[in-house]
């Protein structure tokens, strides 16, 4: 049997992300999955994670993120892949570093950590950065939803989109960066011409 | 304002430490806390991390106690302390290497690394180690509760003490192990005699 792909979505709120990741699940035969929240479990991290009547550190958050991921690795995504079925994720570890790490400051080599040790060698063939300034992203906001991280401090989604570049820039082999301000179909576009690469 | 002692209880399940955390928290007017599951966002924690009808890896086990400890550590350990009230703690970091690294083979490093991120700098001031050995507890184990960790193999407890033994051995300075097996007021007197050399 052989393994599946791993392909995640990143970027900040309103890339457009889920829809891109949804899109390509469809069209490859792939699973559709998402961080937080897509397990039993998760669905109860996620709802303290976005409940913001419970002040939360960022280490914390992180780690609810991480405990939610090695859960939804060894349940949903290794399961998958193992069994010959490619996964289309929107959010993956990235994010908990773009976030917490470059975005509220917790040390990036700690959380590289403890990434390690909530994913182990479960690591996506191809990340996809829908890349996008955050006043664009702002503008088409359609559900704004007023959680956590949507009323953080206004350079708050500058420093994430800033820690997304770098992270790709350093790992070019396994990260593509795509333009993410032009029509949905453009960008699904110049997305597909990659992802044709893969083996599916 | 002198900032208050931080001792902790550590030992596998029925070794006492919890009555004696109780006692001590008492007889130096310390404030009782315990892990997992001493706030609203750690009881819900908890309830998942007992519950034996969720498939939990020992990865995302552990992840969910460090998750709970930086929590505990924000909200009520660190608070307490800096306000100059001490803090006698039912279980702390050891017990996430002692259960689920030596325990269930969790990577040590990578558990080490994870505990720097979840406690920081937040670190005990004395670690109080009730040694029993597995027999002599299971014996005295009145309340038995079948949740994840009883039921673990046999085993599984011989390796958690070991892994508390060989932690109180690689620094002495901040651990202090009391043979668990004399009668309660016998044990509370070898540790009180230790705990005088705290400023309380």
């Amino acid at each position: 049997m052989t393994r599946g792909s791993f392909v995640v979505f990143e970027g900040i709120d309103g890339c457009g992300k889920s829809s891109q990741a949804r899109r390509v699940a469809e069209l490859r035969s792939a699973k559709f999955v998402f961080e937080p929240g897509d397990s039993a479990l998760g669905a109860e991290l996620r709802r303290w994670l976005l409940d913001a009547a419970t002040p939360m550190t960022p280490v914390t958050e992180s780690l609810m993120m991480l405990a939610d991921r090695s859960h939804h690795v060894a349940t949903v995504i290794e399961p998958a892949l193992a069994a010959g079925t490619s996964v289309a994720a929107d959010r993956f570890y990235a994010s908990t570093l773009a976030y917490q790490g470059y975005g509220r400051g917790v040390d990036l080599a700690d959380l590289e950590a403890a990434t390690d040790l909530a994913i182990g060698t479960c690591r996506p063939d191809l990340t996809v950065l829908i890349d996008i300034d955050p006043e664009t992203a702002r503008a088409r906001g359609a559900r704004r939803v007023e959680d956590r991280f949507e009323s953080a401090d206004a350079h708050f989604h500058d420093r994430v989109r800033a820690g997304y570049l770098e992270m790709a820039e350093r790992d070019p082999g396994h990260w593509f960066v795509v333009d993410g301000r032009g029509p949905f179909e453009e960008v699904a576009g110049v997305i597909d011409a990659r992802l044709d690469d893969l083996p599916w």
